[in-house]
C-alpha cells in the first residue's frame, strides 16, 4: 500500500508526522508532499519540515490513501491547491481520502462529503456543509476517515492503518508505542 | 518559562515534535536543538526536521527545562554527547528534566536517577539500573518526568506544562487540540 501526507506552510506538525511515522511503522510505504513548490515547509508552531518530493512530483496512479493534515493555514494553503483539489476529487470516490483537524473542510468544500458522516474541529464544523456532522473523535464513513484534532491523531492513524492494512498491525503498533486506551 | 529538546539523528520525530508543538502552545519559549553539528536532523522513520540551533550555541544558563526524545539511535546518539551529559547533571540536580521512551536511559547511566521513581520503554528497562521503575505511562519525582514511549507523549508534554506553568493552561490546550480522556 503506498500513501500521500501533504504538507503545507502552516500544517498542524504533528497531525501529519505522527500519521507518517505510524503508517511506515505498519509497512506502508508514505511520502510526505509538499504544495509549497519548494521541499521546506514551516508548521503552525514553526518547526521546519524537509517533505520526501513536491506534490507536483508525485504519480498517484500507484498511490492508494491520501491524507490531509489540519493547522489553520496549512488548511487554507490546501485548499487554494490545484493538484490537492483534484486528488481529493478522485480518491474520494475511488480511493482512500483521511483529514483531520481544519482539513475536511477542504473535501467538504469540494462537496465531496455530501451526505457522508464526518467530523472536523468543532472551529470548522460550519465549513462542513453537507456532511453529516458527528461530534466524535475519528469518525469512518466508507472510503473516507476524518478526526477532529491533534489530540486523536493517533486513532486517526489507527484507523488509516485499520482500513490498509488490518486490524493486527494495529495491535502491534500499539504494544510497540506503549499506547494506552 | 525557557525549554530546550534536544534532537539527534534517529530521534523518534513526534517524542520530540508533540512536546515542541504542545510547549510553545502553553506560551513556553521551546528551541529545538541538534547535537549533530548540523541544523538538519533525520527521524527513525526518515523525516527530515530543520533544528532551531546547534546544542554548542545554546546558552543554557536562562533554560529552565530539557526534555530528551526517544528512538533507539537516536538516545544513542544523546548518550555519547558531552553537551548533553553535562546539561543532564546539572538540570537533574537544579532545574528540570524530562524524558522518555529510551532516554531516560541516559541520566539513568549518568547515576541520577539513583532512587527516584522513573520509567521507560519496557526494552530498555534493563539500563534503568538505580532507578525505581514504575510500569507507568508517565511518571513524575520531583523535577523529573519520564515517559513510557511515543504513545504516551501527549500526557508527557501535559505533565511538563503542568510543572512549568500550571494544570489550567493544561486544561485550555487540550480542549483546543480536542484530547479524548
Amino acid at each position: 500500500m503506498k500513501a500521500v501526507v501533504f504538507l503545507a506552510d502552516g500544517f498542524e506538525e504533528c497531525e501529519a508526522l505522527i500519521v507518517v511515522d505510524i503508517l511506515r511503522r505498519a509497512g506502508i510505504e508514505t511520502v510526505t508532499a509538499s504544495i509549497m513548490g519548494r521541499l521546506e515547509v514551516d508548521s503552525s508552531r514553526h518547526i521546519r519540515v524537509m517533505a520526501d518530493t513536491l506534490a507536483e512530483d508525485v504519480d498517484f496512479g500507484p498511490v492508494d490513501q491520501i491524507v490531509l493534515p489540519g493547522g489553520k493555514l496549512g488548511t487554507e494553503n490546501l485548499s487554494k491547491n490545484g493538484i490537492v483539489k483534484e486528488q481529493c476529487r478522485i480518491f474520494a470516490q475511488t480511493k482512500y481520502l483521511a483529514a483531520i483537524c481544519a482539513a475536511p473542510s477542504v473535501p467538504a468544500g469540494l462537496g465531496l462529503l455530501e451526505g457522508r458522516k464526518a467530523t472536523c474541529h468543532p472551529d470548522f464544523r460550519s465549513k462542513m456543509a453537507g456532511a453529516v456532522y458527528l461530534d466524535k473523535g475519528v469518525v469512518v464513513d466508507g472510503n473516507v476517515i476524518t478526526g477532529q484534532g491533534l489530540g486523536v491523531t493517533f486513532a486517526f492513524a489507527f484507523e488509516i492503518v485499520k482500513m490498509l492494512v488490518g486490524e493486527e498491525t494495529v495491535r502491534k503498533i500499539k504494544e510497540a508505542i506503549c499506547w494506552r486506551e
